[in-house]
């Protein structure tokens, strides 16, 4: 269980404001003329939130998260009053060929929102620490 | 061009206490003992200050910046100081099928820092209106 994170008006605002003001992501009589039809958050939002819930407990790894990279897609937007959870499920565990020391995890994850609705789906590339056996 | 945006050490402490409250984003000494070497910021606080300079201006397109997902790598962790700037290619650009008032763009872009390291790499799916000809 990675908890929840709920995501108001005033916190999409103020993300959008410093990483990315685009009138979608400010103000509600802009958005309605949008492809979003309304305020939405920026996906970079919803990924830095998704990192959160991570974080929060729900990719338990004892050296940390560090990603290498991923791939991201955002099927619907997050939208105000948006109560955010996490679901994860590691796809494979590989040492790495070159670096005793280190690992690959690849880790799926699913963003969704208190509707059930997928707000994000990513897979990730996690660089971990390995300890000799 | 798209400007240049400077990420100093307390910026990237602020954003990894609200969204990757991680040791190696937190804390210089605490950072030395883990993969990082040193305190670096959130890929995803990377990821948001590359969306910050494509919409100032490293990526103008009319209907604003939308994506549908991507794929993105952090090749080189951002440290403190660092000044990041971005740099776009347009790959294809493709009417929607099923929808003829939109059409998708695929961007290339790369984050750099002032030395020329690349931080990150992404390939952004983009929703663009498209208007009737």
């Amino acid at each position: 269980v990675s908890g929840e994170h709920p995501l108001d008006e005033a916190q999409i605002l103020a993300f959008a404001k410093q990483f990315d003001p685009q009138p979608f992501h400010l103000d509600h009589e802009a958005a309605k003329a949008t492809l979003f039809g309304g305020l939405a958050a920026s996906g970079w939002h919803t990924a830095a939130v998704t990192m959160r819930l991570l974080v929060g407990g729900g990719l338990p790894l004892a050296g940390g998260i560090i990603g290498a990279g991923g791939e991201i897609s955002w099927p619907k937007p997050t939208r105000p009053g948006d109560v955010l959870h996490v679901e994860t499920e590691v796809v494979s565990v590989t040492p790495s060929a070159s670096r005793p020391d280190r690992g690959r995890v690849v880790v799926r994850s699913q963003t969704l929102n208190q509707h059930g609705d997928v707000l994000q789906q990513s897979t990730y590339k996690l660089v971990v620490p390995r300890k000799a056996v």
